[in-house]
């Protein structure tokens, strides 16, 4: 798979999502016989869902709908939420900001400081309703934090950047300790991103529960044009999907995660990220266009603010249906941005395969969208 | 021909027709001294062109034309021609619609039961014209209509859907025994799609007299978008021509039709069909831009107003000729829709091919359109 | 290089002149040092340039234009010069239809009969002035109008179909015998399109002077829509020159000439042609954009006034510049339009050769325009 | 990596930086603790990036502005800004001239003759500031002004043409010794555009202290389509950087820079170009965007006025910040077109590289832009 790209330069060749599609091959299967069900430690989900820590995607109250819907909400917890006693004007602002300034204007509003009452605030308001409760925080500011964050009862802990190693240099600061971190902590941590077979294999050695796939925030990111650096998904879930393999043998037997986190905007993109071996997926373009959203028909992620080198937009999506339209239908649109796990059920029936850990082995083919 | 798409997860690279082209080798041969003869069974057209059971494409009128083309015409017998004791107004108001509110009210308008007297009196009507009569019906509802299907005679009966499969599986109803359901059943069956050697190979030995290979519906279909599932057609028909080959071995000698049902939008394209092996070509969107099509300038299939999980769409196509003139001419366009039979004879006579079987073997290259 | 497409079936990928580049390696030369001169047979020309016969690239007026500039115009011999007394008027009416009636009208301007006395006016008119003189009919012509043409006094003559192969069968007219033909006639004979080694191998073993490439008329083409069929032209040109070594050594040295007639639109296009081994390049639309071309900033091949199956259009194109501009400049433009020698010239200096049949042999890379 | 494109003709397959992408792979760093310096002969700069002699980018005032921002500027010692005593009203009516005529226009403005004076003029104006000085003349013009060049007191005399050759032939003048050339100098010289192995190692073995690779002036050129010669960069620096190790070995220990030059529209191929082995980067369109270039929102390189071959246009481009913000940020927008260095050092970061050097050799992946 490795190709001569110039004297003494090779490269894999590396699949995205649009590249491949699933086949049928000899079986079929009734819908209704199709179980979407995920378990990750001691929680289990109607829907192998989870909404990504993005001020477009996941409010307390949309992790709260998310949950009741059987979906998990992962709460940004360096997002306005925290920053904010109450963001609503802020998210209101956001969503109308003209698209010349937004960048410059969203800077300003991140400038804000975090709150650790907030946090505290926050998680409770999650976990009072009853739902599973989940807050992410990035590698840079879990130090400062995670303290506040596990005391304040998070059942799930994400830390999540574009790329996560687990082994970060620095001459200026203690860098965090994954594994020690992980060790001491009661809580499973989900953890990422990481795009290749031997990070990702790092990062299930710290104690991972779950390790995300890929950068995040594909429908607004704009990495590949700002820093050269680009995961093609197919590829990245296959690769750390081999990694999980590996590390069970090694570890005898401990199952990492595998989460898609990125270039899903479409349910058949959904149901290609199980298909490449994802035990589940992070969403985020896919539900900000509820109408629910709290981005109100705008979506951004973390890159898009940052101080010196933003690397995302703050985009303008379609409001298309209701967070449960979108998540379970009934669909009335048909390009697959409504009924995503309607349309799961469809593929695993049509290519007869009954749950989603049997659905890791459909096959697929190589077949680029013209 | 399988491509490692990350650690552990193969693909088989897969072509669609328009990444291929027919080429011209040696000799040449006149025009008139080539045949597109189809044969199936005790029936013989002038040309390998079946009207797709879709209800822009085939009414009872146009199954009548059809016939009288050297053609054949299939009815959807769980269209608006069984649902509505006069679908014309219907049509009419189908190709009305604005396109946002569409997928809806289509869902509305096939929501109305499927009558057993109108499948009696749609098939008297086109047998009564002396035309071969041919209906169809999905999987789901063969059980509940076939015996009125067979007892108001028609002379071949199509099981068509999305995927169809020699095995399903179901904890809910006994499903349609397939093997046995032909093997009682006087008449032949055609049944798809199947889009694989395996999958077609085991739908041969249930004893069809012909398999469609594809989803159909191309032109309005996001089963792509929707399901992740796509059957890049040149490839799906050379591998089911494969399974034809291997199973009139393994039958000493039945030989099974193969019939590419979708993607074919041009001339070119059923050039293409055949060139892969094909014997037939089962057509929608190209016989939907009749002027004296159904669908009035409109053309959707059964996906289009699925309750829950439309993945097909009502799009507008150009009217471009009358069904006579697309399927034989004279032309007087030059893109492809018009005179597909004349442009068939046209390619097979400049590859010096001079009937249908023949044909199946002329080279091909792989050349993307750019 | 063959592929397998799908089981049983495969195919060899083919490349365009878009899919290749020129790339320079070690030497250069002054452009001054370069030689452009093209012969074959007893005639010598300043640039290896044939004017297409198509009735928007050459009448009688500019075959004498580009003989005088060191090209060859051919003149069709089947088109409005030898039906019309006076096809001016003719001309400027199909440069003034709508582009929906076009093809209609065309159809019936192009009804009108040939006339054995024009081919014969039209022929001594270019001869009288001096330069090389060369006509073209289609094979399906030939038999009836070639002792005319001969008569007449051509130096050149051209055979030019989609395909022609050297052996066409027919239950109902004697064919063609081309070996025959070419045997008994004084005058050397170029033929084609031919887009494989092997068809230009029979084509060359009748003793051919030089083969056409390609299925001419690429700009103004819809071949590939409408019939499936589809040469192209890098590899092609680089399969027919291939023949043309495996020929020079069966018949110990007879040198037949590859001419590239398809595809070039710039002067990339017409370097990469003689890159891939051609020893001359046949253009249509390159020469139509001149503005005293008769097509009048239209262009149209045969193939788009075919009585029934058109394959073709009346395209609209850019007047660029006189034909003599385009041919040796100097260029305004910067797109390739203009001075093609200029560009062939620069090119073959950047890459260090001196002489055309030296740059047969240039380095050439895969490196598809994105 | 040969591919048969026909019978007897062969190619490799060769990439740009679009269809390439950077992959972090374990480890991560602190973008503090990441170096950019890059040092040739006696000269280190703060980053790898050389302003393009072209006189939409570099003015003498631009040159210096570079210099104090830790790069480097090389003026065109065959641009305006030596043919006029002023260019600043010429720069003026260039950017306003109306796409349409810009061509012929430019044609008559750069015929103005070269004037030695000025060349000392414009250098010396550059070194009084006390940044590093260097100038950059074509391969026909430095026998013609090198000594005035070298005299007004360069410190990087820099050979830039589209191709340039260590062994160019001429029947009519005498060609540039390159070797002698640079024997004879007393400053280090870079010199190209070479694009292959074998090229890069003959300009190297003239004893260059740098090889430019590419053609230059990628975003403004047309010469693909007009001379069909194109170097796709990814591949093109590669091999540049292999001539370069075969270069060391035979030479003890001789290192050549490898000058990345065209291609690079944003950070992303800036940090693409040094990933597949470049040195250091000359840039364009990247500069020709400051609100404070020369080129006033316009760009074009010295192909786009030759007098009789033009090979590129004046292009429009957005000014979307300062020099010093494209170079260095803050960044405010997100394209890649701002904050270059900040980009690559978050890059670099990423992946986990502490120097150019070592990040010559990070992971690189293929995977066509969609």
């Amino acid at each position: 798979m490795e190709i001569e790209l110039g004297s003494g330069k090779r490269g894999r060749r590396a699949y995205t999502f649009d590249d491949i599609a699933v086949v049928p091959t000899r079986r079929t299967r009734s819908a209704e016989d199709v179980s979407t069900t995920w378990s990750i430690d001691a929680f289990t989900f109607d829907t192998p869902v989870i909404g990504a820590p993005m001020d477009s995607v996941v409010s307390p109250a949309t992790a709260i709908s998310l949950g009741r819907m059987g979906a998990l909400g992962v709460l940004d917890l360096e997002g306005l939420w925290t920053r904010y006693e109450d963001p609503e004007p802020i998210l209101e602002e956001i969503a109308s900001l003209p698209a010349e300034s937004a960048t410059q204007r969203m800077q300003a509003l991140y400038a804000e400081p975090i709150k650790a009452e907030l946090i505290t605030q926050r998680i409770a308001e999650i976990r009072d309703a009853g739902v599973v409760t989940a807050g992410a925080l990035s590698p840079q500011r879990t130090q400062e934090f995670y303290e506040t964050v596990v005391n304040a009862g998070v059942d799930l802990f994400v830390i999540r950047g574009n790329t996560v190693s687990a082994e970060h240099v620095s001459s200026q600061a203690e860098p965090l300790n994954l594994k020690q971190f992980i060790y001491d902590l009661d809580v499973p941590v989900i953890v990422g991103g990481a795009g290749t077979h031997r990070a990702a294999l790092h990062l299930m050695r710290t104690g991972a529960a779950g390790v995300l796939v890929g950068f995040g925030g594909g429908a607004a990111s704009t990495t590949r044009a700002a820093l050269g650096v680009h995961t093609p998904m197919a590829t990245a879930v296959a690769d750390v999907a081999g990694a999980r393999r590996a590390y069970l043998e090694e570890s005898d037997g401990r199952y990492v995660h595998v989460i898609a986190d990125g270039g899903i905007g479409t349910s058949g993109d959904l149901v290609k990220a199980i298909a490449m071996g994802a035990d589940a997926v992070m969403l985020g373009v896919s539900l900000a266009r509820a109408t629910d959203a709290p981005g109100r028909g705008c979506h951004w992620g973390a890159e898009a603010h940052h101080p010196t080198l933003p690397r995302g937009r703050r985009v303008n999506v379609d409001q298309v249906a209701t967070m449960q339209e979108i998540l379970s239908g009934p669909a009335s649109t048909t390009d697959g941005t409504t009924n995503l796990i309607g349309a799961l059920r469809k593929s695993m029936a049509t290519t007869g395969y009954s749950d989603l850990k049997e659905f890791q082995r459909v096959d697929v083919v190589v077949t680029p969208y013209e």
